[in-house]
């Protein structure tokens, strides 16, 4: 198994290869040129790249170098991408309990687009008027995976895992106020869901749950190619 | 403003008087002893005793002296009522999520029943099956208000709200295991509801979210003789 | 069941209907031009708006298209009333433990207003001087419902609610120091009151609190008039 | 959308239809009597009952009306299969950290085969001896998902996470001492790994980790069939 | 400054001579023989021996050596006295906010009463029923220090604190439910009271306030003396 | 009992009647004319202001008004002393396990003085150079009481108490990094001292040590005078 | 590298060449006879067999195969000797600072002599009474390194290593009361220590603490026998 | 035992005889010239200056009057060496997980450097490509100890504990989001470790890390001279 030692990061050119999806450069604590240095390498091993939890300060180092390269401002990517990963079958749907839930979803968005997966967008469907929820079940149930971002008391994905039969992934988001502390009265809500199968990531991990969605899409690929 | 002083307890005589409602005795800790003198000077002053978390040798010591003593297994009370309370108007709903938030809603709905309130139990109607608590709205919005008894990740009395016009008053359960941590994260997820007006009780607390909602009753029943 | 669909939220503009008051724009987390376009909607809908947790960028983007919106610097809200709430019955006590609790009590206090109902404002009667909390009990009395601000210990609420027969609303503040956690210390105190039926908010939720109070005094003036 | 009231439960026969698998009993905290009257519901209903965290009482009082009944020890779970699940393609693999967390692999392992998939398991595999999972590395990339349990710090689903391509579903298990905190070191190493995808469920949760994975296989034998 | 070896303890016989009062024994967690054994070196030394959350066996093998031993059930205490201590001005008062705290007031108790302190036994008056603690301000006056002990939310030390000169010493108790944690609301809210100069011992520490308050006391007979 | 409403606030004009001690303002969170007001108001009553936590934007509000007003910068409070507290026996120590912990030990220093105690200032005597603690034993024998700040592990209390008969006041300050979570971890060692009878204040809490042990002094100058 | 995989687990036969001393068996929570089978192929691999947290049901299943096993009562150790490890230069001083912490130190004094280094225990030594800590300070510098066990505050690290030269390695037990919280409160006393150098093991795990002393031992002997 | 009594500080000249290397400076929350200061009495008493946790106006308070002074920007350290410590035999490893934790590790590696060890810097070796860290294996196991600095999950120590014989250090870091908690994750991780013998310091505590490492280099240094 191959890496690349750039002396302050061994850049795992294997991954692909070993994992079905490329490494992703989390941009948060790197300075700019170690960004551009770890994209420099991925964009030779892979032909994309993917940096999340990105500033206006590494997207400069990156685009300066690489006129190609995007700046997703909502979701805080950088996406660069010279060999697009094959399209999957279906589509994952990305939804957020809450106006204030967007940058979060935005972040699996891209994630999911990067990765070849189509993307359902839908926002505030909050359980404090279900009806606006019940109103786009059919939505969620045409998809492979559904991602559920909410904050505050992080209610929605039980709700929505027991209206659809479909995977649902649950991103906790640090959204709210008082006693939510930064996301974990939502993280403790999901974890602690009533709708069966409910599967959690990290507080505002829109990445993670966009990674575990695409998964099941390219595992859907894969059976559907075969 | 009186009292009785037993030495161990200064007994509050003039709490109906200050407070519209009786001294209630919190068994839990207390020697069974302890319990049935207090509850002598309570029948004394009000001819109504209320005993929650009371335990069978609590009861045991209590109808001893007042054979006319009721203990209510699964609320874990006590009652002796010489002097009803006045019957009040309408009634409150005590709803619960799940079969095992049962003693918790039964200790709200003793202590309604002993303040003078009529009660609509209604159990399991969790957000995993929505439906379940769709068919009940009617029911809830009859009500003067509506008692919520949710484990695991409660997320019932933000549904509940986002469905009827009367307070909500919700009362977290440590149901639930892992995360869910004797009921904080219920708790969380109650003190964050997306719900507007939500108020909230102590874990398991009952009593706590009767008495609230006893007197919300109490003061429509004095508007409405007035 | 109705709602506008914004794209980025879906107002529920079914909301007055179903819950006796309007929905209230939560500001915070949201771009002016999002809680302008929400406003828009809602003064359409209902003829009166109130965002909460707004900033001065909040209102500035309001009051350019609405010249006759209003900005509670201590409470951080944003108002606009085209079409009042019906006047209701009584009136509602806010309380407050110290001088540092007044920006909360004053978001409970401008919700109140908005909602129809009068408001007694009472500052600093914190337990360390209980005499002071004693001269107002009359005031507290005449109320439909109490509101009790307070940081620190959080102790007021349970000292109110042994003085008077109305429903305590109990808002724990983030105001303290060292362990006091931001409001945890209060929020602990206040759900584990010793105080019967006081119920609780979310930590600085003055909001939350003047939503609950109001809807008691809803419900007193709908008995009135039948 | 169906649901029988059991007066104590609402039974969501419904389920089924809706999410692809039927509805399974916690039995925590239920009586042996109200496990015994859904398990009937149930399997009117859909032929099949999975009931989980069972203990022997609760077992007693199924099999004494249901002699087909089964009790898987080591998992605390009950089953009763009339009308087995279709078979799924592929299988899962159910991996643990150490001995003592086999409980709850057992607990995964029987609602996967009761829920019509084949199970791969793997125990004591830890990154104390990193050499132990390499050894295993192919079986675990020709399964649909990975299950991995482990306490302590919770490392192993992150290793497994770099090693094979398929979707990894962590689930923290009490097991450990000290500051393990009865599952939260695991629960909060899971949600932070650094292996990208990974997704969690609450502490012990088997049957959670194995409802998602199942789903995943549900997926795929659909589009297999399609 | 001496002490004595006993191999698994080294008794500190030097103790009263550097800090005023002789070395106490915490029973918890010691063999009955070890609690013997050091109570043996500390009569010698001392005269006098209090032992601390000692149960019924300690006591036992500690009274077949010491005939003159006493148990002192609810405060949990053993005490030997040959040598009393020299009885010192005024008295200390004991107050306990309910029934429920009495076990810690009388850990107090005992240790002051040990120590030459006469004591002012007061029970019940918790916040509730403020009329009840000001009935007893002036005994509170007289005394030359307060112990508080309160469980739930641990608003007493801040009242009596608003209502006398004297120290106030808090200690939480672990009594309540809930949200109390244990003795951790009541700890916080003790911490964070807002009146001026009261200080706290840990949770159930009735012998820890006591021996402040002795100091105290002991401090005022020198000066008285001199 | 008296106070004066200004509003805003109540101030307790009786308080050095009832407490020994004149109120103090707690300046954080209020507006510089507030504290102002205030200030003319205990000036008034008492010829005494203290003022804690005090911005220089406080200041500056109060000695534009009361030119004789001082700003102790190390401390961040505010003195106007126009009729002195009258002058205690003795001394009261006041002890810094480091440097860092100067400001909180300033606080109680400034207040002491303000109270009419004489201070004896110990900086940086932590247990990690044991010998420099020994070394000052006699300073602190002599003074009335110990206060003792310290942040990080919090030992020092113990080591004081170990070595002298006066009552020790330890107050957990909020230096430290990593694990010592703003004061928690020094909170919770003093909280579990082994040294018998240490009491403690709030985090960062020095004015609370001082009024603590200014109040010691006080019953001693008065037995004193007796 | 090797392993024995016996079905529920996977014994590391090559962890003694790797890491220089053999696997241990952490028996809580395993089966009697999982732990017997594992000891059989540990003392086919090396001769010699520690099993820790063992009860007297693991012990009986072993000494029924293995006569000469041993059971360390207060340490809750088996262990099978059959080729002594080579004996280490120098000892290791395990320290406790109160009876109560014997059990714990036990277990690092039985691993220690298990894997073939001299101890020397010394007990009850807290900071309380510091001299008893002085009195042993050159039996504690003799030593490769020094064990520290403490509950309560745990501040006896920071007082060893502040009087020692030898790498000091700390212990937090889960003994004490109230605040202690089952040894948290020692284990973040000693992870913030004032004393330079000090390294911390979970709570109670004696057995890690003599681990990474034995391996100093084991290196300085290795540098002594080159 | 010496010290210096700088007022503000007793500076520890006696520390080097005592505990081997010389007291350090710690500089967050000391003033510039504080640490100047301390710096002149250090370089009088060793000729050697290290001052952690340093930022640019510490460096320049220093530099201006010791021109030889150097500030290491990335481990935010002042050094001034005038007498070098004596070289040590051997060398530590110094090994972080991701790029983020490199300034944790500048820390050690520079107080290594000045304590007279060699450093082998090892970055970016993360579990989720465990080939990176097999790859490294034998320049980690022909060091005198490995030092492992980690965020997010802190696997790390336990994969290296898994494949050296050598001593691991853990350093938690505060690298990582959401339910990392500033480095709590990790540091439960590390004390949770399944790796046997590792140990741990508080989170971003490089310089404990690196001093207990040092210290075993100077003991096999003694050892190797005698």
């Amino acid at each position: 198994m191959s890496f690349v030692d750039l002396g302050f990061a061994r850049v795992d050119t294997d991954r692909r290869t070993r994992r079905g999806f490329p490494e992703v450069i989390f941009c948060a604590g790197k300075l700019p040129e170690q960004v551009l240095s770890i994209a420099r390498t991925l964009l030779d091993a892979d032909g994309i790249v993917l940096g999340t939890r990105a500033t206006r300060e590494h997207f400069e180092a990156v685009v300066a170098e690489f006129p190609d390269a995007r700046f997703h401002t909502a979701a805080r990517c950088i996406t660069i991408v010279r060999q697009s990963m094959p399209a999957m079958v279906g589509q994952v749907a990305v939804v957020c309990a809450g106006t204030s839930d967007i940058p979060v979803a935005e972040e699996a968005a891209v994630t999911l687009d990067t990765f070849g997966s189509a993307v359902d967008r839908i926002s505030d469907v909050g359980v404090a008027g279900i009806h606006r929820l019940i109103a786009v079940r059919d939505r969620l149930e045409s998809c492979n995976a559904v991602i559920v971002a909410a904050g505050m008391e992080g209610a929605l994905p039980s709700a929505v895992a027991g209206l659809v039969s479909k995977p649902v992934i649950a991103v906790p988001t640090s959204i709210g106020y008082g006693a939510s502390f930064g996301g974990i009265a939502a993280l403790l809500g999901m974890l602690n869901s009533c709708g069966s199968g409910v599967t959690v990531v990290n507080i505002d991990n829109g990445f993670g749950a966009a990674y575990a969605a695409a998964n099941i899409s390219r595992l859907l690929s894969l059976q559907s190619a075969s």
